[in-house]
């Protein structure tokens, strides 16, 4: 039993919800996003039910039409700081991006998070895809998308080449001595890249995990490849279980060709699950959650992987729009997903703009219904796992009370922590330390 | 005697001391600097104690020769993230850089914070005084001394007008209507300066003491109009009583002639104090506490507010070298300081390197003869309260447990938290949000 393979959960945890409506529902705190006890109580409850992590979203710029969840929440590095305070094995993983950040602080901040926790940081790395984000950063304009990706690619680089700044074993403590460190084991990375140049070395050791875990979220073609390259875990919106198929099957293939073992690499469907304890209650909260989508929120909704386009100008039932080249700068996999689901199945505004905002019907069911569709996902290849973007405002609570005890019982998931870190939940190797795997090396070479 | 005036205490935090040679100390935990339950046990030392507030010191560029403190340390506003997580009433007061840090994720994190801990936030505002630093964020070169002081000025009026992006009742949270926050009540900063470009708004709330508070450590000509301008509460290195009141009426006054209720500005100095529960007591922890500073160390740390000088290559036994405009574009008020106290008293520079090194007798004795010095400089004219640097593994434990007692039954300190905000323990308003300001100004004038 202990041998089999099992999947993986998130939780993704934002205050008053996905969508644009759920801070109406009548039992929805609207303020829950800047609510430090909701987050700690999700947190908790994540952790009684033994996920492997929590997940925080996070973008960089708001309007007046953005949805309530963007306009007033927790930066996601603070907020799992003082969650980590108060958890013992979860993981607590943070969107962060690489086109309005430098590589020192971010490396810092992880690594800094990694030592609180205990080693239960991860980095989920975005590029930012509004371009209004470049006024809030003084910068001329919001860089190209396949740019972002070179930037991401560099970025990332420069991260974990700071995180390996001290060896494991660097910390002499000779208190007779005086000697805190050893000479040469302390590594100034010099950097000077296309976009970064930085010296180093970073002023923080490395914690128990080595490094904190890369997750990605790539869809478009050069997401996809760094994904692939980069990443220990991805998060992917799939619409269809023969779309996260195929997903799965390139991204794995991605992987190899780079040489990694995909098996390492953990492909994570992002659901809305719905759960009832029978059917009827199944259909009166799919129906709550239904009702809590209006089509005015649908087609704002439907705007931002198009960075925020205003979709209200086009008639609702009329064929969906021709875009021509609008989103390939933004949400590029995200937005061309949509154009080519309109086209596909001939469908109009209206009915493109709900598809994207009510919940699917994939996952709503009873608990046993809910689980075996995680189970076919995750044993006829289309997930490792999933990250579980509940509905409601008790959706996690009905998630981890009713679905989590069928998966421990089918033994697809686990009933206890068997390690401190996020790596031990994922299954992930501490990496060597590059400098001490340059040693190695050296001394095999000088024997050979 | 609840009216009596009474002293502010912040206790600064920081894993193996402030000292080259403090881990070396038996009782020392030489990685206490990334142990997360070092920091929280210290945290709740103080707060036990009722301080005002916890401070963490930062800075950006290490390399071989930098203090064990500086090199292996939490970054501050991750440790102070997960510290509002384990605490209730102490303030929580992180150094960030304005010379290197964008000012929207400057304002998010400090929000972020705030809303974590319930409004007990204060920024420290540092300008960076290592010209290393420059090389980890990929600057040509650092700034000059007065250029980083208009940088300051810019970088903190774009936070504190980010912080204002939200009106006080801007939330709405109608779910009849779908109203999640009134229009008009959400504000763009629009900010184009010679610094920064940063259009806005934030995407979090004001917290419930409003704003985080302002720290300052200015020492220089620009630094004290900085600070006197600009910040709540002052952190000050005085090397003597006479230093300390001449700096003390020198900041009322400019505080006065920005046009500030000079009552409202905080001026602290930080200290650090040896108590002993007798005689034999005091003298042992003293010598203790000079024992561990070398003068190998004593001739780095003199180094460091030069910009990290190499001062090894002079005589020890010579007078202070002459050292021209040296440190005029680093720490420019303490190393100004430096070199007039060598002049003054004709010292030399191993005599300079350990008076700058070692603990000062002010404020090393039994409970009450530490008392009788910190009531003299609080009645005196010298400051308002005082920030901790404890010596010795147990310094702050010492103090919180032997002088806080006498503090409280000579009235000078308080038994018990009367709020629940850093601005609350401080005395501070919470300052109304700039825009409701212009509403009520615009409707008397209206009415006029």
């Amino acid at each position: 039993m202990s041998k089999q393979r099992q999947l993986k959960l998130g939780a993704m945890v934002h205050g008053v919800g996905h969508g644009w409506g759920e801070w109406r529902h009548p039992q929805a705190q609207p303020n829950a996003s800047v609510n430090f006890d909701f987050y700690r109580q999700q947190t908790q409850l994540a952790e009684g039910a033994k996920f492997d992590f929590v997940f925080i979203a996070d973008s960089l710029h708001i309007h007046e039409k953005s949805s309530p969840h963007y306009l007033n929440r927790f930066e996601p590095l603070t907020i799992l700081s003082a969650l980590a305070a108060t958890t013992k094995h979860i993981g607590l993983v943070a969107t962060v991006t690489v086109s309005y950040t430098e590589p020192f602080q971010v490396a810092r901040q992880f690594a800094s998070l990694d030592h609180i926790s205990g080693g239960r940081a991860g980095w989920n790395v975005v590029t930012s895809w509004l371009s209004g984000t470049a006024d809030n950063f003084g910068k001329a304009e919001h860089p190209p998308h396949a740019v972002r990706y070179r930037i991401a690619k560099e970025h990332v680089d420069v991260v974990k080449g700071l995180w390996d700044s001290w060896e494991d074993d660097a910390f002499a403590y000779n208190k007779q001595s005086g000697e805190f460190f050893t000479p040469g084991k302390l590594h100034a990375l010099e950097h000077k890249g296309e976009f970064f140049s930085v010296k180093g070395p970073l002023n923080i050791a490395r914690s128990q995990q080595g490094q904190p875990v890369i997750f990605q979220a790539g869809t478009s073609e050069a997401g996809r490849n760094f994904a692939a390259e980069n990443s220990d875990a991805i998060f992917v919106s799939s619409e269809t279980f023969d779309e996260a198929k195929a997903y799965y099957k390139d991204l794995k293939q991605r992987a190899s060709a780079f040489g990694r073992d995909a098996q390492k690499l953990s492909i994570l469907p992002g659901i809305r699950p719905i759960v009832g304890r029978d059917e009827a209650e199944v259909e009166s909260r799919y129906q709550q959650a239904v009702e809590l989508v209006s089509i005015e929120d649908a087609i704002v909704a439907l705007g931002r992987p198009f960075n925020d386009h205003d979709f209200s100008q086009y008639p609702l039932d009329a064929p969906f729009p021709e875009l021509g080249d609008l989103g390939s700068n933004s949400q590029k996999g995200g937005s061309d997903r949509i154009k080519q689901l309109a086209k596909d199945e001939g469908l109009t505004l209206r009915q493109v703009a709900l598809r994207f905002s009510r919940p699917r019907r994939d996952f709503v069911g009873t608990p046993e219904q809910v689980a075996d569709a995680l189970q076919t996902w995750f044993e006829e290849g289309a997930a490792d796992g999933f990250i579980i973007n509940s509905l409601l405002p008790d959706g996690l609570q009905y998630f981890t009370e009713l679905v989590v005890p069928v998966l421990q019982q089918r033994g697809l998931f686990r009933d206890e922590y068997s390690g401190n870190t996020l790596r031990d939940n994922l299954g992930l190797e501490v990496p060597a330390n590059r400098h001490a795997i340059t040693q190695i090396h050296e001394k095999s070479e000088a024997v050979a």
